[in-house]
């Protein structure tokens, strides 16, 4: 075990310490486990409140702020929040304008979600809900009914969170969210295990020299398993994984997301890759990001991701976002 | 082995490849290895020159923008780059106001960059150093003379970037990089060892269990060696080392760095616990920064830098920065 951390008990608790002493734009209630931005409800504006398991930072908590998430609810690790959580943020941040709940395909917060989004509309918050489902790699898994969502959340809560910030009504925003959604395709390897605090040790076995093509972000199983294989074979496979499911005819945006363990270094030379094979392809990328965003804690490896544009969204893409995971335009 | 790499002699290319294509705002020269902001040189401004070996990125990469360095020239892994990058780097960036080399204190680091700034003066650029040797761990090391240089380089390279930005002339930009790096103090914490392209397996050996107190960024042996502690009894050891050297006597800014494969969840709680340890010590934190900023590859592992700021510092430290990195207020 090669944790930094206290006991298996407190990691989350002790991480939104961490976070509420570290952002002085954020408030942090440890105690019921809700990151919100300060200044909470914004007149006027749609909220946005995302969450899941912990154990994937910076999403979600890391992506709540101006122009991003209004509040992020953050459940153990690899076990969604409970309805409470998103009850309380949906109450705290809803101006009147309604709130719009984001949620990644898994049995536990679609369950969760649908249960907070009914209490709070029982409280009187007009509540629309986006399901995010990219994964192209299975289309069942451990903890789903349909495809797994994954690294396009990041693209949803920023490009949705961009239209609530211009005072976007809820039922556009829903709209925007859903349409990113459907443009968006994500594909996972792995080349380790991932060690939750919890077990202590790996979570499945994969053995050095292999690779999981199609890897969950909590390490569920994913297409094969592989001996070791190039940056460059795994950027083919992860490419064509995306472009043959979402067959873009125009410019993408471009995810190149990190596990968690693999150095910036590798990850800058898969993007070479991957923008190799986008090109071969003839898919021209409008924007980049390379960097870790949706992990799985310390397993290595890397997903792609692409989100087809039209000009309306890759706007609300480059408008302002200030966030502690991501930063532009003020 | 689990590495997303092609082979382990391109991997410096590669990742400049991807930065390439990932950077719209950088010039990347791949071929001499200079990464460079676009549209140098800066009219009547100073410019920034650091560089070193890769493998610890962002850093210094990652810190090329406005507000930040001008220029950085990164060597192969954990290997100082040649002198004729940093020539490349300071004739391209030269407006005629002079160039900064910021150099961390490794012997190969130190000689490359003085032999640089020789045949950088014979072709008429003006050239101050600073050498940043802000870790306490060891006096001497494995690779330097004197104290290692580590994660006080982010806080030089911002602080006197944003002084060069505002037209500060040399001697003045150079005099603020040397105060920062004189009132900063780093202390770093091994869980892990690190594997490096060339080798394929670890570096050192640290067995399962065991933590290195005092590491260097290249995996250089520390003060000792002991059973695995918990996160708040690291932050006590790696915040007293800090504390008890600099003897701070008003406000700090705060680096919790991550080494590279310690998930930000774990980096998150450490941060409490430095936060509570700094308490302890009346040492009041004015910024905090926490994540993956200056790492050893796939070390797990985090280190605590500190810096003491006066009005000035603070200010400069608050000013607008853009780089891949590091971006806020543009």
């Amino acid at each position: 075990m090669r944790m930094l951390i206290n006991v298996p008990e407190t990691v989350v608790a002790d991480a939104l310490r961490g976070m509420s002493v570290t952002y002085p734009d954020l408030t942090v209630d440890v105690e019921h486990r809700v990151v919100m931005r300060k200044g909470v409800p914004y007149e006027g504006k749609v909220a946005l409140v995302s969450g899941g398991g912990s154990g994937h930072e910076p999403l979600h908590g890391g992506f709540v702020g101006r122009g991003m998430l209004t509040a992020a609810c953050p459940g153990e690790v690899f076990t969604s929040p409970v309805p409470d959580q998103m009850l309380r943020a949906a109450a705290a941040v809803d101006s009147g304008a309604g709130v719009l709940f984001v949620v990644k395909n898994y049995t536990g917060d679609v369950l969760n979600f649908d249960m907070a989004a009914e209490l709070a509309e029982d409280e009187g918050v007009q509540v629309a809900k986006v399901l995010v489902n990219d994964d192209v790699a299975v289309t069942d898994s451990l903890y789903t009914a349909g495809r797994r969502g994954t690294g396009a959340t990041l693209f949803v809560e920023k490009i949705a969170g961009a239209a609530a910030e211009e005072g976007a009504p809820l039922d556009r925003v829903a709209a925007i969210a859903h349409q990113v959604n459907e443009m968006s395709r994500t594909f996972g390897v792995a080349l380790s295990a991932v060690t939750t605090p919890a077990k202590g040790g790996p979570t499945f076995d994969l053995p050095d020299g292999e690779l999981e093509l199609g890897i969950g972000i909590h390490g569920e199983p994913g297409r094969e398993r592989r001996g070791m294989m190039t940056s460059g074979e795994i950027a083919d496979f992860a490419v064509d994984a995306v472009v043959d499911d979402l067959r873009p005819d125009g410019p993408v945006l471009l995810l190149v997301n990190g596990m968690g363990a693999t150095p910036l270094l590798e990850l800058y030379g898969f993007a070479a890759e991957v923008h190799r094979v986008l090109a071969q392809r003839q898919v021209p990328v409008a924007r980049s990001l390379v960097g870790n965003y949706v992990t799985s804690l310390d397993m290595a490896g890397a997903s792609v991701t692409i989100c087809q544009v039209d000009e309306e969204l890759l706007r609300l893409w480059d408008a302002p976002v200030a966030t502690p995971a991501l930063r532009w335009g003020c």
